[in-house]
């Protein structure tokens, strides 16, 4: 088969359409031929060689795909040669085929292409397990969200909306229009607003119960100042940078919590649960309308530099889908 | 009545005995006769003037207490004059009659004196709330605590015990033997030796998977290296300093939560939820003779600056009880 491989860390030109072997079902594994797969920042780094895959994962970059199972191992249940699929991936989805554990499989939801399904493991998995599961966002509350304009960010409004909660972005200001119509209550453009009094005058001084945070130690201080009583950031990004000071007792006046979490590193068995819930919770809500998949562009794999120097100029809005 | 008052914050000698307003129950209140009541290390931040009382708390000193029921006001049910109870305050402890809502007394346990149940309330909600509630810790687990020989950690090396966990503490090597013998799997001298290092040896590397901490900013980069993978943190004090460095890529490696919380502080609606599960999830573990009140020695309340003089000390082991 064909896959994207890395013979050098380094720009988008590091990544090149080479012939590489097939991949082989192990026991509990599947082998889906690859429809179209998903951009993620994740991949960034891995291109540059800061990300490397986890032991037994593919070596080849892509945590998402969509495509029709072409080989079942022993031991799977429940799966069969020719069946549309989703999947979350360890790795591997800038390719022709790619090897995965059967629990990461979701099924392909109502009416949808490949190329859009393609868009949602991975955001719907990261966007459910740090949102959901650790910070137990609920209706009536309010979620903030940094790069709303993102995959991550456009399916974390469309959740959060879909569980009740109030929604408030920060993003460049020429993607508030298309932020606000997919159903945030508040768009600010951090280029210009503070978004720690924006947040308290939005929700009348109660502030963000849920902080979901790609930035890291740059926003630290402001993010426990934006909190509200008893609120959680869950930080999955450090573009603002590794180290930052924590202030316990800010932390404390408000009972605060943060969590830092990535999902690619999880063992598969979490992983497994984690696309439980994601089927029980999310999925029923996509198949129902109420999220769908926000696609800026498709664009063919072998040009996947392409497609990464777009994700490096933050100017999509939603995924980018790569097409073998 | 008689209370201890604080006519200018300092030192011990700032605790005065002295005559004072009888209290009277409002709506959903009770005032209680106060037989005991149990010193905790905020009374010592209260009476140097760094932890004013909440709106509407009493304003002395003192956050637990058992008694008999001597007042009820409107709108409560299901208690009585006469009954004896135990309770969680939001001050008013160091007196001979404090007013609380009814929501946050405690039955006495079976068995117990009174002088026995006013030293469980502040801890049995403090340690519940943050380790079970919070951190979620669970039989199999591995719970690190930080000043293992306070009134704090004395219960939570029972309570950690009672609910199947391997239970780590800290404290001066003069306390190990009885924090051994209460039930704690591994002593650490944190004078001499590394608690991570010990944490990692005795876990064959798996780290803590929740850890109780009173110190802050000085064990932040420790604690997060004595971590589990999905390990919480979760601090309750700072008597190491307020602010530290957050290495978040650290604390990603780990998938961790670091969490800081006071009890005192929170809505009387929320103590209820916290009391109503310490009664359900501790108090059989209290009646069935898994967890025992761990008391250092009683101290009449008039001489309360003896009492706050040994706290400050650390000398003791497990709680003060001052009585009226």
């Amino acid at each position: 088969m064909h896959a994207i491989v890395v013979e050098k860390p380094g720009g988008p030109e590091a990544l090149v359409w080479a012939e590489v072997p097939d991949p082989e079902p192990g026991a509990g594994e599947v082998v889906v031929e690859i429809t179209a797969a998903a951009v993620n920042r994740a991949d960034v780094m891995q291109r540059q060689g800061f990300y490397p895959p986890p032991a037994g994962a593919p070596p080849y970059i892509g945590l998402e795909c969509a495509g029709v199972i072409a080989a079942v191992g022993a031991d799977v249940a429940g799966h069969h040669v020719g069946e549309r699929v989703c999947a979350l991936l360890a790795g591997g989805g800038y390719a022709e085929r790619v090897v995965l554990p059967a629990g990461q499989l979701l099924p392909v939801p109502r009416g949808m292409s490949l190329q859009e399904a393609a868009s949602l493991p991975e955001v719907a998995c990261t966007v459910w397990s740090n949102v959901v599961d650790i910070a137990r966002l609920r209706q009536g509350r309010t979620l903030l969200v940094h790069g709303g304009g993102g995959g991550i960010g456009t399916f974390a409004i469309q959740l959060g909306k879909a569980l009740g909660a109030t929604v408030i972005v920060t993003a460049r200001e020429r993607k508030h229009e298309q932020l606000l119509a997919l159903g945030a209550d508040l768009a600010i453009d951090y280029t210009s607003a503070d978004f720690v009094e924006a947040t308290r005058d939005f929700t009348e001084g109660h502030g963000a119960d849920v902080i979901l945070d790609i930035i890291g130690a740059k926003y630290l201080a402001r993010n426990i100042a934006a909190l509200a009583m008893d609120g959680h950031i869950v930080t999955i990004g450090m573009q603002g940078g590794r180290t930052g000071e924590l202030d316990f007792g800010a932390l404390m006046a408000k009972r605060g919590s943060i969590s830092a979490t990535t999902l690619r590193a999880r063992p598969a068995k979490d992983k497994a649960r984690i696309v439980r819930g994601v089927r029980d919770q999310v999925w029923p809500l996509i198949d129902a309308g109420a999220i769908r998949p926000i696609i800026d562009r498709t664009i063919p794999m072998a040009q996947a530099a392409e497609a990464h120097r777009l994700m490096e100029s933050s100017d999509h809005l939603g995924k980018i889908v790569l097409l073998p």
